[in-house]
């Protein structure tokens, strides 16, 4: 019966030079797909590919990957951008704070954002020791994991992933508010347009780091010099001694309801460090930059705690000498009030005004950089499918620029596009996560020893034990405010993650041969089945691929009317008597599980036969005229899936018209 | 090498004695599924199962059809729910546009329904012609095509299906707007609230037309009686002189906008002309009454516009008598006003309130019963796809009640979930199917002839000219108002439906064999490959399976990294020289297209060698686990499914964990 390939002279026949369009043929017996050859798809993987294209641009081939990484000036405002956007407001969350305990108390606000800046010196220095440890990127979990044992080094992952999340949440949002607090007819559209932007950060950040860069970095940079501008004509005054002062519009005298305490002091403090948020995402960030990879992300780290100390140093002690105070009635922030203060409700004012704005929308940017990059990392790991390790078109990570911009969207959706709601939960992550990896180094000194490294350790337990504070105050304050979801979100990750790594080490020790088996000629018997719906040519190509496998093929009919089931019958004898036609009627219309029922009954009657069913399927020219057609091919082949020993063939029919 | 089958005493290893808790074999050599049988799934199918026994109950068998037809006193109120709702705001819609001309044009509101009444016998006589001509359903649709060809039967039938949409659309906006006006702040929510009713439509209906109508029936018995007792104590009240007058309250009185005109009379003839929706419904549905059909839908029929004519006639008789005027707030209805003045306002009129909200809710049921009924008709006619012809587990029509739920939403969901909104689109297709049917009777009588032929044809060309009529003024009043979107709606489906009908004409001509080919032995050769990602378990598998299709098997290996390539290839050289392994490199990164490439080269240079692709595929245990692979095989097999002259075979390989 099977001889025939015997006969044929197959090897004569069959030729194969691969298209030169198509391949290029390398030396060394390796064929190359060209771009050509790239662009060739089945009929919906063309209509799709063609939206990918025009949406996201052509491919990039993966030698190109490193003409593709940025420089320290392009990636400076794509990394820091969240940090930075921290000096808009970071002051102010101290002022209000102090503003409670009277006019007089606001002489603090200076010593602590000394306070503040020194512990991001520390947090930024251990950050520049983790980099050159973890070259590959990581950050916290690198350090937490190596130092502290695998779960330590999740929760700090996890911590930080939805930290991820709820920057661009927050930041998407926020930009929305200032939007709608200008044209307040679009308040009714604020989650539309959260998703909108959020579509646009996404689809952005899918062409490829290189261009989302460039996009996004104008703003980050004006926002810099302008406030920069700012602080310096604001100190030319200072010196030149006609720094105006800030005179409180009748009603604007803080209503003092408490005194000044120590514990005021510390909540103020943990305001304040908000100015810390963003370090991570350098660390994390590392592989998009141009090699000497470690050597550029420390400088962008100094780079970025260097003007963000500048900002946040300047606008806390001009604040503090022109004796500013904040509004009761939150409407104007204390950046404007100081930049009105100084140089008037001109042009430059609204300068900073609208860059304040745009850094406070761009500062989501940093985060499509930093959770692909994390979510890669913990993909190596095994710890995140595997899909989080593909490069797309354009070599960016786009299954966690998809993943965390589709969160962020569920986010905003859940909390209605709220800023107030979603930010109880944010920061807490952070916090977390720095906490973990200063614990992290603590016990990397310890063990590395190495000079000087008693002051080094001293160094990092003290930012461990003031962001262990931070995130500590952060917890007690908002916790029944909604920061509880972050504590049961972080475990539920831990836990996820756990299981992934179990299912793929297990996975692989199953797929994995010890010792290669001989390619030996197969005895197992073999029994083939041929779903029957009518005698009709893909039937009758079934039929003929089913009498090449094996002698033993049956052609089964399920039918929900035995009389058409008789005419089908009688006419199948009148044609042939070498398979046999069973008949089964389905009372209860379910075509699959009459198949899969009488496949079972097969298989126990006979544990050691091979099943094959060749599947007779016609394919339609157009996608949309499978809609036309039940898909029963589709159906059955998916429930054949969960199957033992049962290989499914599809032999198909293509329509001509 | 494939002779192993000859050696094989396969015809004795392999016996098949079907399970008995699976099959019934009965005598004919027909295996009959049992119930247990019917439940056998795939994994994915076991969870989808479980899903829809809960919602919808266990599977009824198809000889059970019968047994799930209803009786006539179970389908008057399914059926005949929409027809019999517009009696609740007939009356009313006449009243307000001849109110226009001065309190003397109400005398009209009698004269007028008794005309009403008149028409919707010539449309109901009619439909009893039509039920007896087309006992199989379809209404209009069939009368117009038998009669008129083949275009006037589809716009009559397109038409009948955008209004059994609108039916739906309108009923429930209708429900939920009498819902919010109780409670306002439920008003926020109404697309929601309305989708959610929609939704336990869909689902009740779902359960089967018999558990629909047991659910859904109460609420017409119980309008259709309250308002006949309402009638009753007027017509005693009437009798013994002691009918009370209507006093309208000071500013009632209506503002005279226009003389009275034959024009005006025509217009309130035409608003009261939705006493004749819903009359198409009975035609439609006529295939869920228990036999004799026919005479049943007819008996149901005249029962309907029985006993909608006498509330009809009582309401507006007794309102002419009283006297009563619109309220021109619109905030009482017609009906409400009327039981007030005979009863007062006690619980007797709350009932009436009641029934009445919940009769206009219950209007949508009878689509849920029409529109799938007439896509059934359509899909056995090839107009409509197949899936229109399924029964669901509960014989319900599941694809029609779901495809009307999901447009019914659509459009309250485009509109906002206005009733305000709505209107304008909706009663024009109805009208227009009307005239078709009418028309269509009146050729019908000119062919057929027989006694009274000329009585009858003038009936029904009465009929036509008047609903003619009713379309003609519904379309220039309300086109602007958005009935235009119906006018590009109904030709749309007409061209659809003609394309549909045209693929499954061809297709049927292209799958049929006018001779059947004898099953010879297949001497094209054959070449199998097979994507090899690694040498692990399913692949050996794999190639195991390709060794036995054929001697010419290549291994091919797509690779984005040329180093684990050459890792690989070392591995396969030391291990086999009986398979080649051809190394592809994937600059570009798409796997699939790579494959597609080189399936394209050798095929395009062995245009008459049959290629097969085995897949080596893993299946995990668990659905979720699918999530942590990348579907490669499913995609490959997705693309290769427009490849010509391609086998796609697939070879599971089940993980045990």
């Amino acid at each position: 019966m099977k001889d025939d390939e015997k006969q044929d002279p197959l090897h004569e026949t069959v030729g194969v030079n691969p298209d030169s369009t198509l391949f290029e043929d390398l030396e060394s017996g390796i064929l190359r797909v060209t771009s050509v050859g790239a662009s060739v798809e089945g009929s919906i993987g063309r209509l799709l590919s063609a939206w990918r294209h025009a949406l996201i641009g052509r491919p990039i081939a993966t030698a190109q990957e490193l003409n593709q990484r940025l420089s320290k000036v392009q990636a400076l405002p794509i990394l820091a951008s969240d940090n930075m956007s921290s000096s808009a407001y970071a002051t102010e969350q101290i002022v209000r704070v102090l503003a409670i305990a009277g006019a007089g108390a606001l002489s603090l606000t200076l010593p602590i954002t000394f306070a503040l800046v020194g512990v991001l010196a520390i947090v930024v220095l251990s950050y520049s020791q983790i980099t050159r440890a973890y070259p590959a990127g990581g950050g916290s979990y690198a350090a937490a994991r190596e130092n502290l044992g695998v779960v330590p080094g999740l929760v700090a992952a996890a911590s930080v992933l939805v930290d991820y999340v709820l920057t661009v949440a927050v930041s998407v949002a926020a930009g929305v508010e200032a939007l709608t607090s200008v044209a307040p007819q679009l308040f009714g559209y604020r989650v539309v347009l959260a998703i909108l932007i959020i579509t646009v950060l996404v689809i952005g950040n899918l062409r490829g780091v290189r261009e989302s860069g460039t996009l996004f970095s104008a703003p980050t940079y004006i926002y810099v010099l302008s406030l920069l501008g700012l602080l310096a004509y604001g100190l030319y005054r200072f010196m030149s001694g006609t720094l105006p002062t800030f005179v409180p519009p009748p009603g604007w005298t803080p209503e003092v309801t408490t005194s000044l305490s120590f514990l005021l002091i510390l909540r103020a403090f943990s305001s304040g460090a908000v100015a810390l948020t963003g370090v991570e995402a350098v660390a994390d960030g590392i592989r998009v930059l141009k090699p000497p990879e470690t050597r550029n992300a420390n400088i962008i780290l100094f780079w970025m705690a260097g003007l963000f100390g500048m900002l946040f140093l300047g606008v806390s002690f001009l604040a503090s000498h022109v004796g500013l105070v904040p509004d009761p009635t939150e409407q104007e922030t204390l950046i404007s009030q100081l930049a009105r203060l100084l140089v008037g409700g001109g042009w430059f004012h609204l300068l900073i005004q609208v860059a304040t704005a745009l850094i406070l929308f761009l500062a989501a940017n940093t985060a499509f950089v930093g959770f692909p990059r994390l979510s890669s990392i913990l993909a190596r790991d095994r710890f995140f499918p595997n899909q989080f390790l593909l490069l797309g078109d354009r070599l960016a990570l786009s299954t966690g620029i998809i993943t965390v911009g589709i969160l962020a969207g569920l986010f905003v959706v859940m909390f209605g596009g709220s800023v107030a709601a979603l930010i109880p939960l944010y920061t807490i992550g952070v916090f977390v996560a720095f906490t973990l990896s200063q614990a992290g180094m603590v016990r990397h000194w310890r063990r590395v020893k190495g000079k000087g490294w008693h002051v080094r350790m001293l160094l990092n337990g003290l930012g461990m034990v003031v962001t262990g504070f931070v995130a500590l105050e952060a917890v007690t304050v908002k916790f029944s405010h909604g920061a509880w979801i972050v504590f049961i979100l972080i475990p539920l990750i831990v836990l996820l993650m756990l299981a992934i790594r179990r299912h793929y080490v297990h996975l692989a020790h199953e797929l994995r041969l010890r010792r290669l088996p001989s390619l030996e000629r197969v005895t197992q018997p073999h029994m083939v089945f041929v779903p029957v719906e009518d005698l009709n040519r893909p039937v009758i190509d079934a039929l003929a691929y089913a009498l090449r496998l094996s002698t033993e093929v049956r052609a089964v009919h399920v039918t929900y009317d035995v009389a058409s089931a008789e005419r089908l019958r009688k006419r199948w004898e009148e044609w042939t008597k070498d398979i046999v036609l069973i008949v089964i009627e389905a009372p209860y219309r379910h075509w699959t599980s009459a198949l899969l029922s009488y496949l079972d009954s097969v298989s126990k009657q006979n544990p050691n036969v091979l099943l094959t069913v060749v599947i007779p399927e016609f394919i339609p020219r157009h996608w949309w005229e499978h809609l036309l057609h039940s898909q029963g091919a589709m159906r059955l082949k998916l429930a054949l899936l969960s199957r033992q020993n049962v290989v499914v063939v599809d032999v198909p029919y293509r329509l001509k018209m």
